[in-house]
C-alpha cells in the first residue's frame, strides 16, 4: 500500500539501501533513522517516500512478488507435473539470482515474513509455489524436497555466495534443484510444454 | 560467555521461551522484557540468569555449536570425501531435526548470524561443515550444492514443516541432501569408513 507516488531518484536508492539494511540487521533491528543516515539525508525526506518502515517493505516487495505471481500462474497453466515444476523452478531461480540479498530476506527474516503473511494472497502464492514443486513427487517425499530446494534457493543467493558470477550461480542452483527434486534436464527450454 | 551459572527450571524455561520468540519476531525484534512477559516475571528475574539478549543467545546456541563441532571433527577424520561428507550431513541433519526452530533462526535470523560471527571459531566451524558438503564435487557446482543443502536444511526444519513427524522429517532430508550433493546412500551405516 505505497501512498508515495512521487518517482524520483531518491525513491530507488532508498529502496536499494533498505534491502541493504535489512540483509545486514534484519528488519526489526533497520529503522528508518538509520536508512536516513546511511544516505545522509534527514529522515523528514525519507517521510516524503514512505510513512513507515513497512510501507517501504511492500514498496520493495511488490515488484518481486508480482514476477512471482506471473511465474506460479504461467507454471499453473502447463499440462504436465514435470513441465510445471520445472517452470516455476526456472522462474524462481531466475528472480532469486537477480534480487540476491532480497530473496534472502524475504525468505529467512522473521519480522518480515510476519509482515508478508498479513498481506492478502501472498500465504498462498508461496503454496502455490511449494505444490508445483512438491508435485513431482506424490509421497511424503515431495512437500520436505520442496521445502528444501525454495529454502536452499533462497539461502544461497545470500551473503555467502555474493562473490559467484550470476549465471554459473543460475545455471547451478537449477542443476543442484534437479537433483533434489528428481526432475530431468528438459530437451526443450522451460516455458513450452515439453509433454 | 554466559556468566549464570545458577542451574534451574527457569534457566531452561527462559531458553525455551527465548528460542520461540526469535523465531517468531527475529532476535532484534526480541526484548528480555518481551521474554520476562512471556513467562509472567519481572525483568530483575531475568537478569538474575541473563544481563542482556546477546548472554542469553549464547546460552541457547553454545550447546548445539558444541555438538556441530564433534560432528565437523568426527567427519574431517573419515578416509574418503564420500564419507566425510555422508557423516558431516547425517550429523547435522540429526540437530536440525531435534532443535528444529533454533537450527532456523541460526541460519537465518541476520542478528543472530552477526553476533554469531563475532564468536570465535563459529565462521570457521560453519566453513568447515560447507567444505565437508562441497568436496564430493570439486568442480563449481560443489560450494553451490553444499550451500543449497545446508540452507534448504536449515529453512526447511523451520515453522513451515512443523506438523511433519521427526523421523519422517529426518529420513526425507537426508535423501533430498543425498540427491542435491550426488552422494549415494551408504551400505554401511554413516560413521563408519564405507570407503
Amino acid at each position: 500500500m505505497a501512498t508515495a507516488t512521487v518517482k524520483a531518484p531518491t525513491r530507488q536508492r532508498l529502496i536499494d539501501v533498505a534491502v541493504r539494511l535489512f540483509t545486514q540487521h534484519s528488519f526489526a533491528g533497520t529503522s528508518l533513522q538509520m536508512i536516513a543516515n546511511e544516505l545522509g539525508i534527514t529522515k523528514a525526506a525519507v517521510y516524503h517516500y514512505f510513512r513507515t518502515r513497512e510501507e517501504l517493505l511492500l514498496a520493495v516487495v511488490e515488484p518481486v512478488l508480482d514476477q512471482l505471481r506471473t511465474i506460479v500462474e504461467t507454471a499453473e497453466a502447463q499440462r504436465t507435473r514435470t513441465a510445471r515444476a520445472e517452470n516455476v523452478l526456472t522462474g524462481f531461480i531466475d528472480i532469486a539470482v537477480r534480487h540476491r540479498g532480497l530473496i534472502f530476506v524475504l525468505a529467512s527474516d522473521p519480522g518480515v515474513i510476519d509482515m508478508l503473511r498479513a498481506q492478502q494472497n501472498y500465504g498462498d502464492l508461496i503454496n502455490r509455489q511449494l505444490k508445483l514443486l512438491a508435485d513431482v513427487d506424490p509421497g511424503p517425499a515431495g512437500p520436505i524436497s520442496a521445502a528444501v530446494v525454495l529454502a536452499g534457493v533462497a539461502g544461497a543467493v545470500g551473503p555467502a555466495l555474493v562473490d559467484v558470477d550470476e549465471n554459473v550461480l543460475r545455471q547451478q542452483l537449477l542443476d543442484v534443484s534437479r537433483r533434489a527434486l528428481g526432475l530431468r534436464a528438459p530437451r526443450r527450454p522451460a516455458g513450452t510444454d515439453a509433454k
